[in-house]
Formats: structure tokens, sequence, C-alpha cells
């Protein structure tokens, strides 16, 4: 069912129970407890999708590993052996330049596991034009993320003009009372748009990850 | 595009741009308020939802419109002209008997809306055989609402043995550390299990409205 | 150079250093010290206004002086012996029905000290179109007071769209993570968009009084 | 109506829209990135102002840009092609030595954009006689901005003495219980003083952005 | 060494051991505790003093100890049978009227103990002439308590005017991000005054026993 | 398993899988869903606890189950079958008069499940003479519970002085800073002492179940 | 008693106050006093146990005491005259990798003391079989350490399928809304399984002392 | 009044306004501003007494004056003309070994403006029989410091003991929920221990600028 060793235990049925195969958070551990880790599940005939990971770490993987491939911006890591054909469509949408980093997490975590992905990046509403110039592309996907840091409102705004399920992402970007991402989070639990759900604070990976489901979900009973 | 009655301005074309109707907030307003509120979208030809409502607004709007309905429970007013078929199924499971208001308000608002809706009340994690009984039943469904207060654990144990998008509603249930709800939320937002978002904390209505957002996205498709 | 009646101080030259009268809090006041703080303000020949008064405050006061007018909603009492000329514009916009009790305050304020007061109810993000219906008139104000509760918004939106400054206002209106305020309070100074600053939650005294003084400036250097 | 460089939106009819050319937040830029910000900008005939700059990216960029400028207690850049006449005046008044990095900030940006600024450094409450000695001067100002740490009550004493609008920031100046400035900021969102309005932790730029437009708004309706 | 009443342990010595008797925090009592404890020290020939005391608790008492008296603003009751002499000075400072019912319980207290004490009432810095007026008197006593809400920057600016040990007492007065007392307990431990210490919010009983302590063992020691 | 009687599942085999009967959270349930509740575990054979009972579901579960009893300070209701022979001992410690609520909770809660129980209250260490007092026979006790509010100093002197395992409860007692009981779940967290562990605050049922489940461990394998 | 060293006070006579020696946080102590506070233990005939040290701290005090050992995972340092006979069974659990460093602390303080001490690591429940695969050989401990950070649910889920005392620990481990252990530790305070305390975050240290505490009461009174 | 060195203000009367010469806050202060900063007050005649200074800049300022001392664990210089003789007593206490180093600076501060300093340093309650043994000694001073981190009880156990007035520090020494000191400031301020008041987390120069503050009030009135 899973594979022991020792320091983990590795869900490599994930894919069968979940349908999609587990997710590796790179930071913290050895290069070492990489290597033993990506083996596992490349021996399982498994996609591998690593989070977090340093540059030093990519390096490293990619003597034993040269397959593998590295998203800077967004810190993914990733090795397939199958990729799965991409379907539907999730936009990503970002605030600010500083929340970029977040949004290339989600989308390498969306592409991973079969999504179609377009990215609409610093259409804050500090010059709320920008946004209204794409919201008609915007609105044609299956599921947006809205990330954002500071305030936080691009979410809310961008929910009030569609009918798509929207994801917001909060990001750590600010400084004083943006409270590490904090600020961000309470403006999008709050927000009086209706079709927003939100994960935790900089969890590029989690928006990701529950866009391509309810994306792949959508697709998949076309 | 609206209609302005001074104190407010009612958004009757929501339906046309979001694909569902405006609710509203009833807390706080005065029955005077409610009644031109409710009159509006009426004389507009639309279905309306009203959440937060008391017993006592619902008795007073009752001699205006008498075919308005009250959920006591969920504290949800529905006053409906042409009944949406419902459609797909959206699962709604609560950790204790304490988070069924909140339950309920989803459910309301989620056949409101058009979805399908089943129940599974009092399943939390302390006697975690309860959920393990009824989770193949659970996974049926095209999404899942999890709500939970104290510790907001539900949603994590639900998210890890299914592959279908959770909502998590953390609830104000509880006492002392509890703080109304922050620590489920926080529980929420920190859980490693993929594939769930979460809303405000006693947010039924958000849950509802995105959960039936997304059900309706997938059995439209079909 | 003030008064003093032994539980308190009253600051009857303010008018002189300030340019305006001092402002009497009545919350947590007994009838008879509000009967002789007005008293002694009337006397020395000074309008006064009474924020945060209740209804029966005011009923108690209205037999003292029959001409002390009380607007309900903004719950603020005005004596006024000499009405002064309202010059200038200040626009007070709020996010939703809930946030008019605090932009009674400040339309109250303003107009006391002496600015015309134009008035934009419910004009929130959750219906942008709403906004931006109203926001070429809006910008027509030497100063804008944006109020919301929720999210907050609301002000970064105008900010970006006008060249005018902006007094933000949270307001306490909403419930979770709304925090009484404070998530408003957090959006709010959070800002991206410039020209924007911000007061204490529910105060539509502080923010009427600052955008009045802003007001005075520009129209007394005419 | 903007500039689309991939990574950022730039907003070049900002001037046009809101009276000032847009912002450039430094800190997390690349020096790459900076350049071809700055380069778009500067061919659009705008003048830059760029805030929290590195000094390694002050000397990056005066490679490319040599009349570009660096307030180094203040991190601010200038690149100006146009320098506006300065107008009016803004008072900047700190608490402590240790404000000053924020009061530069704010000094530069309200001159950049068009103020004359005079600057009253280290006169806090702990020996409120030096205070007393600048008052006179202090109150000619058309706005005076008010900028303290730890207790951060320099603000409100000020805005008792005098009948210009104040905008307080308060900074992360402190240890302990200044909790990296949450401390002065409820401090002066807290103060009894009318005619003051406060702006997030350490946002020199803010406060000198909202002063000068509150400057300009006097002085050009003269 | 204590008397053992079986819901409480009476420390009969505290008297002996620490100078002066102990007091009793009548809130949530029943009147047959109050009846009880009150009894058990007046057998004992000691004085006794009972904070928080409603008035309904201070009418049944009345019945049983026809000489108790009661502090209705500082809800205190004192029940004395030899009335120590009073020595020294205390001054008690308030920003507002709403801090009068502190610092009538800290007055009540530093008497009851044996300390003479004046009071300054309402003399707040958003008007600080009137402190300015007072501070002459103020500072001949041999401890200072202040009392403030909202900002809290009372006990600052009079610690900066004297040399007299201040003892600053926070209270909850105000609304929105005065959070019950917090923001001013931070302003008055952040301050940069020397001199000063802080007591709990709220707390007049507190800085009424220290400033006497202190007092007393000026005085006593001459 | 399990019965299911719609609005909760009750856990009648959990005496069998944890050794211990449910206990039933009484706050906001109606007397009806407590009589159906009291029936299913009696019907059962089961003892039945019943926490946070109001007096007012005591008198009415009384009319149905005249063995029913209830413990007022304490708020705990027992429906008992055939009570297991208390065995060990747990010592319970307050730390004021105030904290006695909890206390009894406690009690009533190890004594329920079959623990012997010495209770010793208002031993605090404002004098912490009477602590000294009873210390050698807290000591005698396989497991001791210390219960206190405000600075809940209290369980880190005991275990200081004791070769037992304390499992400590802050109380909500108290005002200002206490902030409903979180200043003393801190201190109690933070304690240099070693050998106690800490529960929710207010949370004597959750302390009395650990204790008794700890002396239950310690006899029965004597 | 206790040993004065000047800068310490060490606690030579805990182990037969308290049962076990005293314990050393090396954290912070040059390596000059750590040696003179091991010197003091060792000539007293005392087992050392020394926490939160860092590798140089090990290498300049293995060059004094050869025989000390370093668990360098936990951060613990040992120096042992007698072990003591290790009895009875400490279960400790994980949820992920990324609190083994916790767990390694919990593990070597309980066998400094003298528990047997079984692992079962990285079995969280985002994928729940890994626990269920355990559970039986969990439950046969005297005492479980459930340590966990982000969410923190692992306590709950262990403590609803035993009748074995559970100690649970929050780790610091995660990002964003985990807030450095404050939303594991709230999950764990929360939650509804009865028959789990909790410490403080990070602290295994403690759980290990308290687990070993309660293990060695339950095997000596066999 | 005041020399105005640009930078700074610096006070050259507070010695005759408030008895004791102004204090400089070293920390983040280039040497440069150190050096002119010193040189005014000497050049003044007053004695210099500078806080939270690195080893670097006293290393700096001894080229300029050698006759400069540095308290290395107190992080304090101290640049003497005139030694005012040392009168009546101040105890200073700390809880653990970790608290020296603020409770040096509260030494050297009180030594600076003239008391008599006697330490009692690692005499926590974890072992409280150190205390004990102490105490007789600890209640002849004229004031008290009592300096504790982590759960911070020391002072309120002192207080309860004396009849002195007790001046409490919370440390920041600690992990986990001692949140930096918030846990030990938070027990302080809840103590219910008559005659303690409390500064700024690690201020150990307000703790002994207060005590010396009392100790030359009480002394000089013999």
């Amino acid at each position: 069912m899973y594979k022991d060793i020792d320091f983990a235990k590795l869900d490599i049925e994930r894919q069968k129970r979940k349908g999609f195969s587990e997710a590796v958070f790179c930071e913290c551990k050895t290069s070492d407890e990489l290597i033993k880790i990506f083996s596992v599940f490349k021996e399982n005939g498994q996609n591998v999708l690593g989070t977090r990971a340093l540059k030093e770490q990519y390096e490293t993987l990619k003597k034993i590993f040269p397959d593998i491939k590295y998203n800077e911006k967004g810190r993914v890591l990733t090795l397939i052996e199958n990729q799965p054909i991409k379907i539907g469509e999730v936009a990503i949408c970002t605030g600010g330049t500083g929340d970029i980093a977040v949004a290339e997490e989600a989308a390498a975590t969306a592409e991973f596991y079969g999504s179609n992905v377009k990215k609409y990046y610093d259409i804050g509403i500090a010059g709320i034009h920008r946004l209204f110039d794409k919201i008609d592309d915007i609105r044609k996907a299956n599921v947006i993320i809205a990330i954002a840091g500071m305030e936080g409102a691009l979410g809310g705004v961008i929910t009030g003009l569609v009918d798509v399920p929207v994801i917001a992402v909060p990001t750590s970007v600010g400084y004083g009372t943006s409270l590490k991402g904090v600020s961000a989070l309470l403006t999008m639990l709050n927000s009086c748009s209706e079709g927003m759900t939100v994960v935790n604070i900089d969890n590029g990976f989690g928006a990701g990850y529950s866009a391509n489901l309810i994306n792949q979900k959508i697709e998949c009973k076309k």
C-alpha cells in the first residue's frame, strides 16, 4: 500500500486512491532523502512533483535523474515518465509581480496533473483597467486561481465578474500590516463575492491541485 | 442593470452575469428593508434566498409573501417562483451536532441554486468508525462540504480518502482556545491533504454556493 | 482656556485653536453629564456635536434644548447656534447597506463643520458595475470617504480610479474572520492604490472631521 | 493604456488618470527587471520614483541611467526628466532618530511629486519641550506627516495643537511589545485628537504621496 | 496562619507579612460567600476592602455590616475598624471622563491603605493645555497614577515632565482598534519616557496598591 | 457499532473500545435532544455523563430520569446504572475561588469514571504558605490536576515540588490581559517545571478524564 | 541542596525530590558554562541530559567528557554514569518527516530517564491507512506521544482509537497560517477525543519527560 | 534647553528637569552618530549611559573616550565624569540563566544613577527552594526587580512574600508559545500578588531606571 523507507512512508498508491500521485515537499529535506524518495516513486512508475525545491537540490538530483525539470521561479521539480494529456483550462491571475513565485508553483502543479494553464500576471486593482482588459479571456477558463498579497482584493473583484469557481491564494508579499500574508488571507475569507474559496498563504501547490481536480471533473464528464 | 432603492442597489441582473441570483443577508436589516428588497426581486421574476434570517423576520415576511419558506435550523428564507431542476450531488458532512446550523445553511443554499444534497451529520474524528461507515457513499458526490468546529480535523481526514473537491467550513462551535472558530479555520488552511479549499467561519452560504457552482459545471458539461 | 466642570474639562477654545469646536462622545455618559456639557458649550456660543448618542439621550436632551437635532441612523446629535455656510464637497461611499450607520456619522460630522456632502451607498465590489456607474460623479468631490466592512476592498478600488484624497473607514460589519473590523482595517492599510489614508474601525466621526478639514483648506485657499 | 512587459503591466497613463506617475517598489525585483521598468517609463517621458531600493540596485542602474539619484537614508531612487515646480509645504516630523529612514522616504516622495518639504526630526514626547519649540513653524505647513515608533504618541500630540491635516506613520522601530510597529499603529488609530489619518507601518511613500496630493489640491485651487 | 472556610482560604496574617490586609475581589462571588469572608476578616480585627462590587452586593452587605461604605463610581466596598492616618500624596490623573471608574478604584484603594490622594480628571493629550495647567501640582506628589484608554499616551507625556515614579493604567474604554484596552497597554509599555511602570488593563486596585506602597516607603523613612 | 438518531451518531461501543463511555456536551442541545441521547445510552446499559448542563436542563431531565444527579457548581449531570468502584487518587487544586466551577467539573468526571478525588481549593501563589501547608498531602495522589486563571502559575509551582504527573487547566477567570484564559494557558505551556501537561481553557472534563485514565493505568497494573 | 556556581544554581537534589535529575537547556549557553554545569552534575554522580545542543557544543564537550553521546537529529547530549534499566513502553508517532527532530528529542529524553521507546514516523492523516496499519502496535504502549505540525490532527485521531494516555506535541513545521506551530497547538487543545493533553510547541523534552513519568508510575506499581 | 545636532535633539537639561541625565539607545546608531552624541553630553558635563551597545561600538568609542566602560553581558556603556554616591538597595532577581543579559542592563542602569545593587540569579520557581533560601535577603532591599522569561511566574511568587515594591521584567527567552516574551508579560500583568508593576519585554533599562527612582525617593527623604 505504501513504501516504508524508515524516515518516510511513501504513499505509492495515492494515484489509485486519490486519482493523482503524491507530491514531495522538498524544503528541509536532505539531498539523500530526496534521492531515496524520488527513486521509490520512479521505480513504481509514477510521475514525481517536488515543491519548494532549492536550485542546489535540483542540481544534485539532476545528476541522478537527468530528465528532471526545474521551474526556478516556482521552485518546482518534475520528473515525468508519462505526461498526461492536458485538458480544459485553468486561468492563473496575480495582483502584482511579487506574487509570481506562487503563481508559477500553481501553474506547474496544475500542468503536472493534466490541466492547460493560462497566465495573467500583474493585473491588480490599483490599475483596474488592466484587469478589465483581460476579463473576457479569464472567464473562459473552467477554474480561476487569483493570487494576491498586501490588500488581497483581486480575488473578490474577479469573482464578482465571472460565473466560474475561483480559488484565492493569499501571498506573504508586503510589509508592516501585511503580517506575512494574514491581511490578504482575511480579505479573501471575508469577500462578499460568491463563488470563491481560499487556501493557505503562499500555497500555490494547493491551489493548483484543487483547480486541476475541479477542471478534470468538469472535462471528464463531458 | 441594478435597481436603486436608496439604501441598497439591488443586482437584479446578477443571474444573467453570474448565473445565479443575488442572496440577501438578513441579519441587521429591518423588516421594512427586507420587504422592499424581496419585493423588487420578486417583481423582477427572480427567486430570492435570504440568509441569517430570524424567525420573527420570517413571520413578518410571511404575511406579505405567503409562499415564503423558512429553514429554521439553517436560518434560511426562500421565496421561489421557478424551482430549478436539481442535478448532480453535493455531500454535506459535519463533525458534531453543534455544526448542524451551518450545515443546513449550506444545504438550503445548494438546493436553492439547483443541486441535490445528501447529509452526513455527526461523523467527526473522535469516533472515526462513524466516518468510515459512510465514506463510500460520501465519495460518490461531485463536491463534498466538510463542516467542523473545535479542532476542525474532519475536512483533512475526508480529503485524504477521496478524489473529489472538498470545501471546508470552520464553525464557531466550541470554547476557550477554539477562539470562535479561528482554531478550526487554521487547522483547515494547514491541511496536508490535497484537494481542499476553505471559506469563512460559519459561512455555510458561501460553501453551498461554491459547491453548487462546481456541481453545476460538472453536470452541465456532461 | 477650558471650563472645568469637575468630571470633565471642556475645551471651549478649541474652535479658536483648532478651527472647529470640540465634539462630545455621548456613549457611557449619563444624561446629567450630557446636559451639563451641552449647556456649557451653548453658553459659550458654540455649536455642539454629539456622537454615539442613544435615542433616549436625545429624548432627554430635547426637553432641555428644543432645537437639538438627531440623526438616528448615524446616532449624531447637533445643537446649532450659527450654521456655517457649507462649501466644497465630500463624497461618502459605502460598500454595503450595513455600513450606513458609520456613513451617516461621517456625513453629519462633515456637514456640521461646513462641508457639502454627497452619498453613494451600497456600491461595493461584489457588483462593481454599481461603482463604475457613479465614479464620474464621485471624483468631482474634493475628498472621498470610502466605508466598508468584511473584505474592505472598496477604498482601494476607488483610490485606483481618482486623483482625489481618499479616507478609508473600516467597519465592524461581518462575522467570523471579519474580526469585528480588523480584516477590513488591514485590507485598507495594505492597499497598493496611492492616495488613501485610514482611520479607526467604525470611526465615521474621525473620517468626517478630517475630510471636512481638507475640504475647507482646499476651498478656503481658492 | 499600459505597457505589457510580460512579468509586469506598466501603468504609463497613470499620470493622466491619477495626476501622478506610478512608483516602483524595488525590493525583491532583479536588476534586469528594474532596468526594463525604468526604461519603459523613461521612453514614455515619465519621471520615475523607485522605493525600497538597495544601494547595489542603485549602482547597477546608475550605469544605465547616469542621471539617476539615490537618497540612501530613505532608500529612494529618482530618475527625473522634467522636475515639477515645488509648491506649498509639507512638514515631516519624527519622534526619534530611528524613524529617519521612513521620514526620508516620505520627504523624497513628496518632493518628487512637487511639494516643498520641511523636516523636524527627533522631537518625540519624552522631551516635549523640543516639540513645543518647533510647533509654530510646523503648523504653517499645508499638511503634516508625523512619524513615530514604540508608543507612537507624536501624531496625537501634534494634532491636538494644530488645525492642519495630519498623516501619521507608525514605524517598526522598537523591541518587545512594539510588535514591529503594531503598537504605534494602534496608538495612532485610537487617537482622540481630531484631524489625523494613518497609513501602513513604515509606509513613508504612502504618507508622502497623500500629503503631496492634499498639498497640491490646496495650492492649485488658490 | 490563614482561615480555611472551605471554598476559600483567607489570608488573615497578610497584614503582618505584607504590611497591608488582603482585598476581596467581589465579582462573581455570591452574597453568602461575601458575608462569610467579610465576617472572618472583621472578627480578626482587620479592615476589609472589596473591589468590583455591585450595588446589590453593597445593599445586601449593608444589612449585616451597617458601617460598610460604597464608592459607587469605583465599585469599591470598605469596612473599616481602625482608619490608618493618611500620609504623603498620590496624584491620580485620567485622560478622559470614561476612565473615572478605574481612577476611583485606584483612589479608594490608596486611601484605604493610608495615602492622601489628589485627583486630576479629563486632562488627556487631545487638549494638552489642560495637562500643562495642572502639571506643577501633579509633580508634588510622591507617586503619580496615569490612567488612560484609547491611545493611552497620557502616561508617557506626564512621565516626560516629572521626576516622580509614574504607574500607568490602561483602560478598556474605546472601540474598534482599542481592542478593549490592549492598544493603550501597548502604548504604555512602549513609552520612551523613563520612570513609568504599568499594570493590567482596568486594574485601578493594583495601581492604587502599588502607589500606596511606594508612598508609604517614602514617607515612613522620613 | 453506533446508534444513529439522525442529528447524532451515538458511540455506544466506546466503553468497549476506549474503556470508558462517551460524555455528552449539553450546552446548546435542546431538552428533546438530551432526552433522546440519555435514553439511548441508558437503554444500552451505560452510565451517562453530561457536561456544561444548565439547571433547567437538569430539571427537565429529572422528570424522565428520576435517578439523575446534578453537580450545580460543576454543571455536571450523571445518570448511573452501575457505579464503578473508585480506586487510586486524583488531587484537584485551584488557585482561587473563581476556579471552583472548573474544578468541580474535573472532580465529577474523575469520580464518574472511577477515581477517588481529593480537593485543595484556593491555594494560589499570592499566599504561597497555603500551598506549602497542603503539599505533603497533594503529592500522595497518583495524578494532580492544577487549575488556575489570571497568571496561572499554580501548576508550575506544584510541579516543581512533586514527582507525580500534573495536568494543568487554565481558566477564563480574570479581566483585561487575562484574555479569557489565554494568559494562563501560555503560562502553563511555558512552564520550566518538568512533568506537567495542559488541556484547553476551562476544560475540567478533559483534565478529569485524562487524570482518571492515568490513575486507572497505575492502579490496575498494581 | 543546590550548587551555586554564580551564573546558575544547580538543583543537584532534584533526583531525590522529583525522582529524576535536572536537564540542561544548552541553547544560548557558552561552552564554558556548559562545561561547568556538566562537571558539577558528574561530580555529584548524576547522569546529565542536555537539550537543544549544537554539534559544536557537543564537539567541545567531548574533549572534556569522552563518554558523552550526541543524538544529532534530536540535538540531545547525554552523559551517563549509571544507565537505569529501561521498563515499560512509550510510543512516539509523527505526522510527517519534518517532525522527526522533535520526536528524537522526546525519544532520547524518555530513554534517558528509563523508558523503552518505539517509533512510528510519518503516519499523518493525509494517508490515514499508514496510521491504521500501525495502530494495533501503538496501543500496546503505556503512553503515546503524538507529534505533528501544520494541521496537527494526528493526536486527535490516535486518541479516538486507543484507551492509553496521549501527550500531543505541536511542531513549528509549516508555513503561512501554521504560525510557527500555533495552528497545530490550537488543533490539539481543541480535540474532542478524550484522553489527550498537550505541551509547548516543539517541546519534545517535556513530552518525553511526562511520558516517562507516567510510564514509570504504571510499571513501578505493578 | 536641548542641543540640536541635526539628526538628534539632545536633552541636556533632562538632569535638571527629571533628576537624571538622558540615556542613549545605541542599537542601530552609527559609530559617528554615537561619537557626536557622547561628545555633546560629555562637553555639557554629564555622565552618559548607553544601552544595547555592541562590542564593536564600544571598541570604536573607546578610542575617542578612553574612560568609557562596557558591561558586555548587559551591553551597557558608561562614560562617567562624576560618579554619584550609591545609596539604598535594589535587589535584582532572575528566574534562569538566560535572563542575565536583561538583569545586567537593569543593574548597570540602577548603579549608574546611584543605587546599590544586589543580584540573585537563577532562582526560578522550577526549584523554589533556591528562592526561599534567599528571600530574607531579598526583602531587605527598597525595591525588587524580578526578571523572568517563559512562564514568568517569579515576580508573582516574590511579590506574595514581601512588602516591598516589585518591578517585573518579562524576557524574550524561550521558544514556541513564549511568543518572544509575550507569555511572560501576560503572566506578570495578571498576577494576583499585590505590589507589582511591569515594564516592556527585555526592558532592563526601564526597570533599573524606575527602581533607582523609587530607591532615591525613599532614601533621600530619610
